[in-house]
């Protein structure tokens, strides 16, 4: 499997000082299939909410129907972790500055969907299941996005209410 | 991209009653690249712990050192969503006879590795970075398995105290 050059080289050069791009490996170590698709209201990146709480939207994730099978018991989970792919984000930059923080940051501490493999997360609430088709509320990706995974959501392993991001926490002090 | 086919052939045939196999598709429609490796004190898959949760060894994180500036402000985070490759699984599953639960159950409302993508998530508690290796708790893969991404784990959207599975919960009832 080989990268395409293309999809590696759009905006190849870092848009805002501070940042840092990386040269990629020349080959990819594994691949993924799109197993279905998110459908939400938002077609331009600038409307997309800034994460998935600030929107309550209903969106709908239409599951390739050669999995049908694969979503059995799934009606029985209030939340789901769902894996989607950024497929126009850029994967070479290792520092980056958000624009609504400023300062550089390592991609690795950032939820940004810029980062070597364009994977991203989002906790969602179910709210029914039709068929292969998902309705959700808690997503923010743009329509369209192809869908990786969908996994249940354990509160005994994945809630930690009490965790901390520093930076995050300390942005606006001092 | 297309699929190594030895890589799909392993298993090929449903071992358990009840389990369910589908035909992948022909080509891959995206590619990961490995970006480190998680090493554990497991070797052997009947070793690891059923779930990160039930393990408190401390287990470390080698991040290619091409990736070193993407670690910048992580060590500020206490939590860290960890994604790595479960590249021992095989993939055309939809259905699972899981050996402690006894009945099928759809991939995609199930945590096994046996899913059309790999990708397995952990939230660990981060405890040290040193250069590229992160010291952490509660992981549960093989040594030696390939990190896909880090990411900070935000309380706000990622925690759901109050999250149910459905099957899991019922699962000794009636």
């Amino acid at each position: 499997m080989t990268p395409d050059p293309k999809a590696e080289t759009i905006d190849w050069f870092a848009a805002r000082p501070g940042e840092v791009a990386v040269d990629l490996p020349a080959q990819f170590d594994a691949g993924l299939y799109f197993i279905g698709r998110i459908r939400t209201p938002w077609t331009k990146r600038e409307d997309c909410p800034k994460n998935a709480g600030e929107s309550d939207a209903v969106c709908t994730i239409e599951v390739d129907p050669r999995y049908a099978k694969a979503l059995d018991k799934v009606e029985t989970c209030t939340h789901l972790i769902i894996l989607y792919w950024m497929d126009r984000a850029r994967r070479d930059l290792v520092v980056q500055t958000p624009r609504h923080y400023g300062e550089g940051r390592g991609s690795f501490a950032l939820r940004s969907p810029v980062r070597p493999n364009p994977i991203a997360l989002s906790v969602v609430q179910l709210l029914k299941v039709e068929g292969t088709t998902l309705s959700v509320k808690n997503i923010d990706c743009l329509d369209n996005t192809p869908l990786l995974d969908i996994k249940p959501y354990f509160a005994s392993v994945d809630s930690k209410p009490d965790a901390q991001v520093g930076w995050h926490r300390d942005r606006n002090k001092g």
